[in-house]
């Protein structure tokens, strides 16, 4: 059983402040956090360290890391339509594994400790490569209405929810997939909406991206998406809506109601032009609004650091407001509020009886100093390569940067060689 | 004599474009880029690395650093008046030497090349840094006019230029700096003016940062900024114009005209929640637009790649264009027009007969994976931690992310004591 002590770190605390202290992680959780030194055999030497939760990427494909720059600086139709879908249509299990084994690999190395994920097929490799990382994961099979023709999409997803969700000491959770209103029609959503229901399962869906969707939408329905889809009974069981970008009062009411949780994907929306999502109206409304790096083609990476800088930086300069959005705000939507967004109890946070999901990022940088304020300075002035040690439900996945789980080396060639096939242009 | 090459190396060429070749480093220049194999003591092995122009800061306060971290999340007047200018008040020769020296190990830590300084006072002793680093710098003492009752502050520029412009093989260049319209009266200007015109010096000065600024402007002067400021001769000589946020049709007009240069801070201008310039319209209207950090406290790092990375994605945006600011475009503001913006020629382009300002990037990480297009690989997945080999006028300054003429650790030592110092509190 994992048994050992961060001693004498600078630590992020729930409320936001910092405080000196040393984090007691006795199998997958936090023990206990106490004051003064600590000494012995299994003492972390914490000093320089800035202690935070592990970030949590609440949107993401993880093994899209197969397409990064295969398609840049395109309209979002072209992109998807011309180069994306194509090359996503060749994708083996084979290829899911080995792009999603590369994506943790980078996410380990960036801080991240849990994301959310939508796609498939084969989600199961997915999951493998959750339990082999020591990884958190949400897994959705991502749910095409048009493209489903005979439910075997939705059946899929019913066995992924049934064969993993809970899996790996509850590191593995499993919710349903809906695509999106425009590739879902309400009588698909309806059959998802049951099928979720019977389980008791949750729903990541993506929503309200584009200005488009919205008009197309209107079009089709007389009604905008939330609306939509409210009726379904889709938002019944839990919900995390990715992106939210356009959204009426009459949704963000939806949205409290429903206690639906929101990812905020700002580079993701800033690369494809997709606009700006009122995120600071919704934090004013009470919402949770976590933090996604969506996949690593429309982005492109899964760096939740940079995400964080983003959602800082974006809500000020939209609302011309300097006190938006503060460095300490971020940082517990990249972590307490993407653990609830994905669903997760007592993860998020660094306190007694949560679990052990811990980032020491190392403050020696120069961009470190001075080191009047180690919130600031990680949100503001540091990049992910400052994270330094990473664990997972008490297990180190990474220290001093080298990794513990995953083999680095074997994964990057395995993803080359698949990303050659696919492509024929690696 | 520098006598090098590197070979067998993936290249940014001045159109934008990518090719592996050699590039040949004889004394301060690129002397040849050749194809084919080279082998031989002198060759720096290029495999695996992307050569990119060196990248130019145009516009930053290097002693800021001192500041870094000190005071966020504010309003702009709160955080410049009540936690900057009192602090700034106290900084000695010393405090500048030192938190220049910081800048300069974070720049070339994060491959940038040169930078375009406005500060002060003790500007020499930025000259110092700059000669010692190897870094190329374009200083400028910060203009006051409000605190420059006895024109010490013009006389000090004077002084800067008459022994520091052209010096250390030309590294070193020397502007004239007016702060900003709402601290330099346009008497003042016409002094800065006419001293700048004896000695065919460039200006380098703040320019419509805010909307404040404009309206404050409009209110003394019944005129915008670039009209007031042109009316003084200032812009005659050549300006390199930082911010420029809020802009008339008019002004655009000017800043043609006079063919002035603007340095764009997406990064400051989003933390202070200034405004989003209107970068895609400066551009086709074939104005050369640099990128710049502005300084440390108001960013809070001095990292252009994440500054690049951040001018594509706020022009996406804000034109709701994805095509907006492609990334060979962003590279290109950060480098060839960076180098413009600075006066500098020769400088900015991997072609024969430039400068040797040369990045090498280091493409083994998995952001970097599967390898696409390496333009945009490093403008957006790549962070600037991948900056292997740093070369100034054909002079190595890092290799293997070691710095070859700067002491970090007793830099970091003597800068933390001055911020304690200062501040009381690091």
């Amino acid at each position: 059983m994992n048994n050992f002590v961060i001693g004498s770190v600078t630590m992020f605390k729930p409320d936001g402040t910092v405080e000196t202290a040393n984090i007691h992680v006795s199998g997958d959780k936090i023990s206990a956090i106490t004051r003064g030194e600590v000494t012995g055999a299994t003492v972390i030497d914490g000093r320089g360290k800035f202690a935070t939760p592990g970030l949590v990427n609440a949107h993401t494909h993880a093994s899209m890391t197969l397409l990064r720059s295969y398609s840049d600086d395109k309209a979002l139709m072209d992109w998807l339509q011309k180069d994306i879908w194509p090359i996503e249509d060749k994708m083996t299990r084979h290829d899911i594994y080995w792009g999603a084994a590369l994506a943790a690999v980078e996410m380990i190395r960036g801080g991240t400790t849990a994301f959310a994920d939508m796609y498939g097929p084969c989600m199961e490799e997915v999951a493998k490569v959750v339990d082999e990382s020591g990884l958190r994961g949400s897994l959705s099979r991502g749910l095409i209405g048009f493209a489903d023709g005979n439910g075997e999409r939705i059946a899929g997803n019913v066995e992924l929810y049934k064969n993993f969700h809970g899996a790996a000491n509850g590191r593995i959770t499993v919710m349903f997939g809906p695509h999106a209103i425009y590739t879902c029609p309400p009588d698909y959503l309806r059959k998802v909406a049951a099928e979720a229901a019977k389980l008791g399962a949750e729903v990541h869906m993506h929503m309200n991206e584009t200005q488009t969707e919205i008009d197309d939408c209107l079009k089709a329905h007389g009604k905008r998406p939330f609306e939509v889809v409210a009726e379904t009974g889709l938002f019944d069981n839990g919900t995390l809506a990715a992106h939210c970008v356009y959204l009426s009062d009459d949704e963000i009411e939806i949205i409290k109601r429903k206690k639906i949780r929101v990812a905020h994907n700002p580079g993701s929306n800033m690369k494809l032009a997709s606009g700006i999502a009122p995120v600071t109206k919704l934090l004013a409304n009470g919402v949770t609004v976590a933090l996604g790096t969506d996949g690593a083609s429309s982005n492109n990476n899964l760096d939740m650091l940079e995400e964080a800088r983003l959602a800082a930086l974006l809500a000020k300069v939209d609302t011309l407001n300097p006190l938006a959005v503060p460095a300490a705000q971020a940082l517990q939507m990249a972590t307490d509020f993407g653990a609830q967004a994905l669903g997760l109890q007592n993860v998020g946070r660094l306190e007694v009886g949560c679990k052990a999901d811990i980032v020491l990022w190392d403050m020696s940088g120069v961009e470190w100093q001075p080191n009047y304020n180690p919130v600031s300075l990680l949100i503001y002035a540091a990049n992910s390569a400052a994270a330094d040690t990473v664990i997972v439900d008490g297990k180190i996945l990474m220290q001093a940067r080298e990794l513990k789980t995953l083999d680095a080396e074997k994964i990057c060639a395995e993803f080359t060689a698949c990303a050659n096939r696919l492509t024929g242009k690696a």
